[in-house]
């Protein structure tokens, strides 16, 4: 019996700690395979083409949106970002679960055309953790900081359109409990109808 | 945010080893309570009283039902057996999650009672290996094993009731899905109402 792998679509809040928790669950396990995105922005200081994002150009963007080659796809602060399809379906194919890390529309897009696909929001353990994790990086002003507040206050309002929510208080804990979410969701019986068809037939003939 | 409890219903064939599973489930972590039956049946060499069941008279049997002290029972081969309330409803209030091991009508009366009951169905790797597993006991004639697998064969029917299969090929790998189902269940936007309306205020205050 084949296993088939689970899109896994990871959204949270900006500072809640979903790149560290899904760079961890990776290398912990190996029947992951962490999808990357295509954007047309700039590399960042350190950014890696092929590692952080697929860097291309707005072109080469348009290409791809063309030939159906993205999952989903979306424009935000005049920059397009995008998954890309061949990855995730072959991945798919070979029974290893991909996990893609995208925003609630995008999130939602991909429930709509993989309705099997598992929907998980990583929450922190309180907006004041939220607070300080954002400040504690030093790197954003005040203002910045505030943003991506009321940015997780507009977010907050999807939560119920995901599957499960996992919080993220101790980083290994929440490891295991995102990799317990994806053991359960192989364990639906829509998940086995073949196993469960065979094992019909075989009690049937008495299991000889 | 107090976590409460989850009432865990497990099924399966007889032979699939569900009572050596929940055994070391129970043992190996210590949120769960494994609740015991109430039965009229006669106990059987080795077995205690408060171990494998509670073994009480028909007439206690009676009086509990009149006192709806028992959130399910049922009637086989002449001997009731019924499901505790106290021991379950005390234990899921203190957090702890109660496991019953029950067939398929009493399930789905406990799913009717408790919507948010978890429904688990503890499959063989094949039937062939329940039929091993069942001649193995040795304890059997070869007409028990047969009515026994032509009963597996009716119960197969209903899986799909289930919220999940686990499949009892490895011991200790099964264990662990247990556990893995019933963390993600736990983790669901609907068993953390409060704690997301909780965040959604916070996040509005601005974290502070």
């Amino acid at each position: 019996m084949k296993r088939k792998g689970i899109l896994v679509v990871v959204s949270g809040f900006s500072g809640a700690g979903k790149g560290t928790l899904m760079k961890k669950l990776v290398q912990k396990y190996d029947n992951y395979a962490l999808s990357i995105s295509a954007t047309t922005r700039d590399p960042r200081p350190g950014e890696q083409d092929g590692r952080e994002y697929f860097f291309v150009t707005r072109e080469e963007f348009k290409k791809r949106i063309a030939e159906d080659a993205l999952i989903e796809y979306a424009c935000y602060c005049d920059n397009y970002y995008g998954t890309p399809r061949d990855y995730a379906e072959r991945h798919l194919e070979e029974g290893r679960d991909v996990i893609l890390e995208i925003e609630i529309q995008g999130a939602l897009k991909i429930k709509d055309k993989y309705p099997d696909a598992l929907l998980l929001f990583v929450m922190p353990p309180s907006a004041a953790e939220l607070r300080r994790r954002l400040s504690g990086r030093g790197t954003e002003t005040q203002e910045v900081i505030d943003k991506r507040l009321r940015r997780a206050a507009q977010e907050a309002k999807g939560i119920e359109e995901y599957d499960y929510i996992v919080i993220n208080d101790d980083l290994d804990t929440c490891v295991e409990e995102l990799h317990a979410i994806i053991i359960a969701a192989h364990n639906k019986p829509v998940r086995n109808e073949e196993f469960i068809e065979k094992m019909r037939l075989e009690l049937e003939e008495g299991g000889e």
